[in-house]
């Protein structure tokens, strides 16, 4: 078996290990995680302004896929809240809800999906996803939740609601107030309290009851099913759709159909942004799912052929009639606490939802909205964590101002704006830190070889010696600052002979840098004074060598710090 | 003497020890920096595309202004080559030259690069000019002088040409080719060499006749003095003006006259971003000269009030028939070299200039435009150096990048661009470089405390312990990073038991970096290995202790790496 087709199909790895037994786990997992992705599926299409199949469809092509190219043993792929709320916002530009070019528009954005996934897996440029920092995820997440729970609010209530930022959102709400349907509200109502209930209530309940953990976690997560089960008996019986209850109606019993997804330039050119974003966003989300899982079982997860899996099953999504889906948080944990062993759990799930596609869409013709509309607020608000921001304000001021604005500016603006402000606000203050290093002037620990900042340790010093201990890898943004702090401290103490800098913490000396370290030299010979280096690291030290400065350093390169303070502390 | 006050005004501090000494000194500086200025204003006017009168303006009153408000002693404000050259592509956009419009809008440009300084200086903003890294400055210089060059054959060969890019200087030169006037290339042609013969072989020749360096190197930068009189003697003796050469005519005697910017909103927003990049380009030059001379007295500048020194001349040059202005470098070099003991000797050239406006313009009716460009010309290929590329490429990679890219775009697409891209790219290439560090594996060096690089140095190790040093501070874009390194080395070394992250040289842990070590120690922690730092600076400690982290991490925090060490080797 050639290596290089092994790890780009990491199947043909594990498939010649499978068992019996690896095949009764995946079986098991594959039903629970089926029983849960039903409701699920369709509710998030439900969010994305999806016909309630897409969701389905979604489930099904994309999770073998993944199963094929995917190093996760455990992740269950599908549609997701975060991108279907960014789906949703993305194609209500293009298109209207409900018409033919809505959902083609959802076919498109899942075809650049996937193809910006493949492109950055090939290219192995997954390491770019790193610069959506944790305050960006963060607020991002805090404020996507609470912008899906208002969107589904109006599900709840009966009424029609549009927009994707807070100030659009709250305005529908409050103009349709009037028209709130009753019977609508007690349903999505007690469902929405049903589940808060299931999430905080019933597990303790089961463990008391004599229940193992695993099971109550299990029956747990299965508390939407049966949220669906009754609200739709309960509207079938009652024929609540004639007092106005949204119902999902006629689903097509049918496996997923073979799409295309539009490809004129008009439209990929309005949808390309929105693709970058929701392409990193739910990679960030499915890589940290992934990696946790994985290192409980000691296995590896390979970022970049992660994401070839995640691109190959978003292509999936566009060729059968889904949208743009990622890695789950909550079904990939239940997989894995269910037993899942291989990808194949994942294949297995895929057959479960086809069976539902074919067979199961008459059962939930009665199946009220407000009841999906329930699930997703119970699911989304649970990510809902404001306590971020003051466990931020703590811990340092620039990731604060990060979160806040990107909260700030997703609710007002949408998530692209809030995110992109994110990111390059996240970049302008860790450039700002960096270009302000911290300087600390050091002496000796008497008894030791060690050297400390004069201001916090009593230590030894010469008045002709200054040594400055630099925090920071020099670069263009911060060299400058170098210059005047030796400026300032130098210029006006005649004593000082000799300057050494200590260079520790300096994995990085640039063409900027070096400019400024020649003419730190140059105005300190001016001045009389030598400059030294010490603690020089090799790969500074090699690069130093290349250019002209250590010939024209007035001073010494020390292999230690100790060895410059002995050198020259006498003369 | 109120302190704030002296600070803002640092003539306070000064005017109070001027002597007679001082006084004689700075008189003979002013003399010899006048003589030198003459021709280089009316040369710069005419690169700005500005009538000459306006270059001898800008030398007057922003003098003055730097010497009240300016912390250099030395530094020669007045009009510059590369700000000429941006002036005259900015305001080009605007206004056709010649026009009333072309010299409001030059004022304008003044009076916006006035008020950024000012205001960068108020809010001590001046490190953002350290973003304009040394590749970028190199490559931008290069470019400009190489279009400087090329604006000027123009008024060499006699005739016209337009554009601020390669391509459109080049195609107009071609198709301007045919028209050449023979008298005024003969003009032009041998004041070029002349120039280009004082810079390299008169000093030399000088100094073998026994005449002191420094009295060599002023009479050296007189030679452009010389090349104006004699070509002035002969166009005016032999009417030169009648066979096609052209020359600066009537010039109005006056002081500088009160002129007011154009304050409409559509003026501003089109040489807003030219002023932004004027003024950081400006100051950069202007501080990095006024630093370097500041030195060899052991002076001290202070970077936001040069700020505010600046931004009040180039205010003055606003209100007083001027254009933008910074401290030019061969001209604070001769003003240092003729011995300016404070910033009076700035404000007697300023009176200098003042009685050239009055009194001596009439002089210059019959100057030919050819002298005026083959000063430009000499003097700016002296700043072209391209074997900085040849540097930079046995330096680094990135910062070779840089240059190549900056000179291009200079080029080809005028310099904001190519100063925004570089810009833009230093700082990609940066992010880019911390975002993957270097990670060591360290093992103990025998019979020392000290730990190196496994894979460089022959060191002892121990199965159960892994020590990694991370060569870079923790933040968003590399936190990730060491998840990654952290789960391919131990995943599937089933012996360790112990990871120490060895935390000399990082100088910072955002927060996503904590999330990350969060979720390393989890993982760790689920495969039975426990988590210790060591050697974690003050600041990087104080904040961890501000977080839950220190008390969830499985294992300890060790002062020092030796510690750790024999701590764990037997565990």
């Amino acid at each position: 078996m050639p290596r290089t087709l092994a790890r780009y199909l990491p199947i043909l790895t594990w498939a010649r290990s499978y068992t019996r037994e690896t095949f009764s786990q995946d079986m098991v997992a594959a039903v629970i995680v089926t029983i849960m992705l039903i409701p699920q599926s369709l509710a998030y299409a439900l969010l994305a302004g999806l016909p309630p199949e897409a969701g389905l469809y979604a489930s099904i092509l994309p999770i073998v896929l993944y199963a094929l190219f995917g190093t996760s043993t455990v992740l269950a792929v599908g549609p997701v809240a975060v991108v279907s709320l960014m789906t949703a916002a993305a194609i209500g530009e293009v298109a209207a809800q409900g018409t033919a070019g809505y959902a083609t528009a959802a076919l498109t954005l899942a075809g650049l999906s996937g193809a910006i996934l493949l492109g950055l897996g090939l290219l192995r440029l997954g390491f770019l996803a790193n610069f959506l920092s944790h305050p960006v995820i963060a607020g991002f997440i805090n404020a996507s939740g609470i912008l899906i729970a208002l969107s589904q609010m109006g599900h709840i209530l009966g009424i029609k609601t549009s927009g994707h930022t807070l100030t659009h959102l709250l305005h529908s709400l409050w103009s349709g107030l009037g028209t709130f349907n009753l019977i609508t509200l007690l349903i999505g109502g007690s469902a929405a309290a049903f589940l808060f209930w299931v999430r905080k209530g019933l597990k303790p309940l089961l463990l008391n009851l004599g229940l193992g953990p695993r099971l109550a976690d299990v029956l747990t997560k299965a508390g939407p099913v049966a949220a669906v089960v009754v609200t739709t008996a309960l509207a079938g019986v009652l024929r609540l759709d004639t007092q106005g209850v949204a119902i999902v109606g006629t689903v097509p019993q049918s496996l997923p159909p073979f799409t295309l997804p539009d490809t004129s330039l008009d439209l990929i050119k309005a949808l390309i942004l929105p693709a970058v974003l929701i392409s990193i966003i739910g990679f960030v989300e499915s890589i940290s799912v992934a990696q946790t899982l994985a290192a409980k079982r000691r296995q590896r997860i390979d970022p970049n052929q992660e994401l070839i899996g995640l691109g190959a099953a978003n292509l999936g999504a566009a060729i059968s009639g889904g949208y743009p889906v990622t890695g789950g948080f909550s079904r990939s944990v239940v997989n894995f606490d269910a037993g899942a062993a291989t990808p194949a759990a994942g294949a297995f799930t895929a057959v479960g939802l086809a069976i539902a596609a074919l067979a199961l869409t008459p059962l939930i013709y009665f199946l009220p909205k407000a009841t999906l509309a329930a699930t997703i607020i119970v699911a989304v608000l649970s990510l809902v964590d404001l306590s971020i921001l003051k466990r931020a304000w703590a811990y340092s001021g620039a990731d604060f101002a990060a979160i806040l604005t990107t909260i700030l500016l997703t609710l007002g603006f949408g998530v692209e704006i809030g995110v992109s402000a994110g990111v390059i606000l996240s970049i302008a203050l860790h450039l700002n830190k960096t270009s302000k290093p911290h300087v600390a002037e050091v002496g000796l620990v008497p008894g030791t070889e060690h050297f400390r900042n004069i201001k916090r340790h009593s230590v030894t010093t010469c008045p002709s010696v200054v040594t400055l201990r630099v925090d920071e890898s020099l670069y263009f943004a911060n060299a400058r600052f170098l210059e005047d702090y030796i400026a300032d401290r130098i210029t006006e103490d005649c004593a000082v002979k000799h300057v050494i800098l200590q260079f520790t913490a300096v994995n990085e000396v640039d063409m900027s840098a070096l400019e400024s370290l020649e003419a730190i030299n140059t105005r300190l010979k001016a001045m009389g004074v030598k400059l030294h280096l010490s603690e020089v690291k090799g790969p500074v030290m090699d690069r130093l060598q290349r250019s002209h400065f250590l010939q024209e350093m007035g001073g010494t390169v020390y292999l230690s710090q100790y060895e410059a303070w002995q050198a020259l502390r006498d003369t």
